[in-house]
């Protein structure tokens, strides 16, 4: 067995144990689930998982790394040919679609509890943050200077509050049964726009 | 013994459990924490918390109740003979720096965490953000009154906007260490008024 097909099953075999857990996680809570059901869950021994990940906070990590690597994609340079405020608008509408996504603000809601009180956790998060922060510190840039602001906010202020505003969507997601992200679409726009340019 | 006293013992006794079923929930989350460990925290025995709270989800309700009623004091109806500028700043103020006390931030991400996956949790929760948006609306309804607003947005739209806003500004507290509540005031402000006449 050469190296390739070895290196993309473990890969494989890594993102299989992510996806178990992210479901354990989300349905039992990181200290509620044990590794024994997210072995169950991806179909494979203890083990296996203790060969990719030392513990549960590894996994934590590797969950929060992959979520960032999604977020960073969807931060790729914006095109110079179009308007900026439609890529603006297109991308906005994405990151409600997906900041709300059931699967996906459950998750992250448990990794940022456990964050709060758990030091290495603190540590992923912070990290994966500080490479989200820069990327979207650059976008944020590009688009005033397109729009020719005229204004001295620090651009780490305005990166915290767009950042805030997304983050409070996945909450409300959870806290009101009846959230309606199509009826909010227009405001949460709005709300973008003038962040931006404040 | 006359009932008043006692009631007012009970209603102390009472919120000496909430305290230290925060304390716990923080620190060792919902499923990590036990009853055992609140007792003790609470220097009472196990018997008489189950003499307050069923179980763990009903102390979670109680903690929820609290915090609601804690919103709903702040808002209060607004003051007629002032600029509605100057109360929509002062209370925005406020609100941000509530939402981002460390021990406010930590506990919330733990009970929404909680309210993902479970449906008492969910419906604690749910009862008391239909009072807070109930309350919201009213303000807002009358902010964009005295503010001549013209603009059929619906009023849900814009109240779950404003509330996305400083949810996310626990989480990104709680997610970026560096994170300074002074720095974002403006931004965090001019949001908010964007929000607002939207």
């Amino acid at each position: 067995m050469d190296d390739e097909p070895r290196t993309a099953r473990a890969r494989q075999r890594r993102e299989q144990i992510l996806d178990a857990a992210s479901i354990c996680f989300a349905r039992y809570g990181f200290h509620g689930a044990s590794v024994a059901q997210i072995s169950k869950q991806a179909c494979m021994s203890p083990g296996h998982i203790y060969h990719f990940f030392d513990n549960k906070e590894a996994i934590v990590g590797g969950i929060v790394e992959r979520m960032a690597a999604r977020w960073l994609e969807l931060l790729e340079p914006y095109p110079q040919d179009r308007e900026v405020l439609d890529t603006v608008t297109e991308r906005a509408t994405h990151a409600l679609a997906e900041r709300t996504r059931p699967d996906f603000a459950g998750l992250w809601l448990e990794v940022l509890a456990e964050t709060a009180r758990n030091a290495t956790v603190q540590r992923a998060v912070g990290n994966a943050d500080e490479r989200i922060r820069a990327a979207v510190t650059e976008q944020v840039s590009f688009i005033r200077d397109m729009l020719g602001v005229q204004s001295d906010t620090p651009l780490s202020a305005i990166v915290e509050v767009v950042l805030a505003l997304y983050e409070g969507l996945s909450n409300r997601s959870v806290i009101n049964p009846a959230f309606d992200r199509g009826q909010i679409r227009e405001v949460v726009l709005s709300a973008t726009h003038a962040i931006l340019i404040a």
